[in-house]
C-alpha cells in the first residue's frame, strides 16, 4: 500500500495517477475541460467519461460567471446537495438548495401524479431567476427545465445534466443538449448525484479555490 | 421517449430493463444477491458490477439481522448518509449518522495528521458496539475498521465497503474481505457513496419494505 494519508496528498497523487493513465491511453484531454473530466473520473474510476462528456459552447464561462455572481445553486437531490463543497460556494456567496423533500413538493407531485423532481424545478423558476442547475437522479428534472426555459418561465444560468438510469434518461440528456442551454452532460446511461457533484465541484474549485 | 412518469413505475420498468439485458448476456445471478446486485447497477448503470461484487459468506444474514435489531448504521460520507432511505429504516428502529463533520473529528484528524475518516470510525467504535458500517469514500475508513476489530476494539455487525479511487482503495478492501468481517465489497477501483447507500437500501428494502 502507498504510504499516503493526507486528504490532499491522497487527491493530489490520485489526479497524477489518472493523468499518467489517460496519456498511456494515447488521449489527450483538452485543457478548458481537464479538470472536470479527470474529477469526474477520480469520483466514479471510471474511464468511460473520457467518450461521454459532452460541453456546450461556453459552457464553462457560463458556470463561472454564474458562480462568481453569487447564483443560487438548485439539486434534484440532498446527494447532490451534500455533494458539494460548500465552504467553497459561500466563498462566492452563493447557496446550494433542494427542495425535493420540502412538504409542499411532495403534495402538490402526488396530487399532479408527477415527479417530485419535475415540481422541484417548478418552485426553483417561480423562487430564483438566474440559477445553476445540478441534476443527477431525475431525467423528468431536465424534461422540466427544458420546457420551462422555452415557454419562457425559467432562464438558467448554466446546468449540470447528469441523470443516470434505463427509462427516458438518454432522451432528456439530448433534449438538454439539444435546447442550447449552457450545459454539460454526460452522454448515455451514466451519471448519478456523485457525477454531477463532481463536475459542479471542478469548475467550482476552479473559480472559488478550497 | 417512454410515457412512463411515476417513480415507482419507472423504477419497475428501470428493473425490468436490467434483469432482461443480464438475461441477454446469459448471466444469472445468484437468487439472495440479485437484489443487491440490480440496485447496484440501477444506480450506476454501470454492469461491470455483476463482476466485482463480493459477498462474504452469510453476509446478507449478517446484515438483516444487525437491522432487524435497530443497529446504528455509520457512514464515511455526508452523502451515503443522504442516500439511505431513512423512513425505511426508522420502521426497523435503526438510526444513521456520520461524524465526518463533526468539530472534535476534524480537530483531532488535524492533530494527529490522519484522515477524518479515520477518527470517525473510532468515534464510533467508542460509542455504539454492533454497528454497520457503509463506507463509500475513503479507504483509511475501512483499514482502521479492520484494525480496531481486529484489536478488539470494535465489533462491526456488517460492512459495506465501497470506497472508490486510485489510492490504497483495492488494498483496503483487500484487508476488509481478508479480516472475516460479514462483508459486501465491489472490488477493485470502483464504489463511492452512491454504490454504497445502494448496497445498503438494497438490504434494506428487502428486510423492511419500503
Amino acid at each position: 500500500m502507498t504510504d499516503i494519508y493526507r486528504p490532499m496528498e491522497i487527491e493530489a497523487e490520485s489526479f497524477r495517477i489518472i493523468s499518467e493513465e489517460i496519456r498511456r491511453m494515447g488521449r489527450e484531454l483538452p485543457a478548458e475541460y481537464a479538470s472536470v473530466i479527470k474529477r469526474v473520473i477520480h469520483t466514479t474510476a471510471d474511464f468511460s467519461y473520457l467518450d461521454t462528456l459532452y460541453f456546450s459552447e461556453h459552457a464553462m464561462e457560463a458556470a463561472k460567471r454564474a458562480l462568481k455572481t453569487g447564483s443560487r445553486v438548485v439539486t434534484d437531490t440532498n446527494m447532490a446537495l451534500a455533494g458539494i463543497h460548500k465552504s467553497s460556494l459561500r466563498k462566492l456567496g452563493g447557496e446550494a438548495v433542494c427542495y425535493m423533500a420540502d412538504r409542499d413538493v411532495a403534495k402538490q407531485a402526488e396530487r399532479r401524479q408527477v415527479t417530485r423532481a419535475q415540481v422541484s424545478m417548478e418552485k426553483a423558476a417561480r423562487q430564483g431567476d438566474k440559477c445553476i442547475y445540478v441534476i443527477g437522479n431525475a431525467p423528468t428534472a431536465l424534461l422540466r427545465i427544458v420546457d420551462l426555459a422555452q415557454e419562457g418561465k425559467m432562464c438558467p444560468a448554466f446546468v449540470i445534466g447528469a441523470p443516470v438510469g434505463f427509462v427516458n434518461v438518454t432522451e432528456a440528456k439530448q433534449r438538454l443538449i439539444d435546447s442550447g442551454i449552457p450545459c454539460i452532460v454526460p452522454r448515455g446511461r451514466k451519471g448519478g448525484s456523485n457525477v454531477a457533484a463532481a463536475i459542479f465541484n471542478a469548475i467550482l474549485y476552479e473559480t472559488a479555490g478550497r
